[in-house]
């Protein structure tokens, strides 16, 4: 049985979403696909040809203290708006060293230092996301977060400068891969 | 490719453990079995007929501040020390009120409230232990975490001292299924 909050990321020729662009920020490449297919709670896909499967489960938050969730919750729409026909799929792994921090010296980083979460903030409710979380998968993944958003074309410059602000951070050094695909939904 | 980090707790009739004592502290039992197998960083294991697979990884940590994490790290000694013949393996679930809260009011009731990393300290290094987190597998675990300790006979009420401490706990309210297994080492 699975668990209900896994989430599949198929990349080839099938799926609702087309790749409109395909950045290697930092580290390894992904080969590049033509489509993006995502299906909830579902079972073992194999990778199509030339393509791949990313996996990830959505969790509890890390790091978010009572009141900066209680800001997220009340700001936040939801994915799927019929406006929302921008897309982008960023999965990021963090090195050795991020992941050997103390839960404080990680959560000074994420927000005190490098305004994760503010950041986010000033976007919402615009852009759309959903984290999904791959590094306590029993396989070994290739990336240790998925972040899927969705947006109005109007909002396709504001999530440039979010990602560009995040990338400008101090948390975002410890990022030691980083692929960024654009989307844009096609229905098959 | 499995993640390194996965570890397989099988509970049949063979493995190097033996079961001496088995007691459902809250929620549905799990199976009686004779023995534990515990495999690290395998494949897929069936359960034995009759019996059971737990399945866990072992991550970074959730809770600690740095200070306590190096007290830890400079007072914990590694499992499966000559003198540890006796051993627990305790698998808990948290309630969905738990995974609800946000990171900074679980750790409060951690650690401010509960006294979790203190208490432990108390009785390092005697007592081992080696904690693995299910929540965030692919499949739908039975339990959000597995900790396995070894302790010398000597250390055995020490030991029962230690979870008595922490189901006394305003954390422990959250847990809504936990099983105790008392284990000895019974080379096969």
């Amino acid at each position: 049985m699975l668990n209900q909050r896994l989430h599949s990321f198929v990349g080839g020729d099938k799926g609702d979403w087309s790749v409109v662009a395909m950045t290697t920020v930092v580290g390894e490449p992904l080969a590049p696909v033509a489509r993006v297919a995502m299906v909830a709670g579902e079972g073992d896909h194999s990778p199509p040809a030339g393509g791949w499967v990313l996996r990830g489960v959505t969790s509890n938050e890390r790091y978010a203290a009572h009141r900066e969730a209680m800001q997220m919750k009340s700001s936040q729409a939801p994915l799927g708006r019929p406006e929302a026909t921008h897309g982008a799929l960023i999965p990021i792994r963090k090195s050795a060293a991020w992941w050997a921090l103390s839960q404080d010296e990680r959560r000074e980083l994420f927000e005190e230092t490098s305004r994760h979460i503010s950041i986010g903030l000033r976007y919402l409710p615009a852009i759309a996301r959903r984290l999904h979380h791959c590094r306590d998968l029993a396989t070994a993944e290739p990336f240790d977060f998925i972040t899927l958003f969705d947006y109005s074309p109007d909002n396709a410059a504001a999530f440039d400068d979010l990602v560009a602000d995040l990338r400008a951070t101090a948390e975002w050094a410890y990022v030691d891969r980083e692929v960024d695909l654009r989307l844009a939904r096609a229905p098959s």
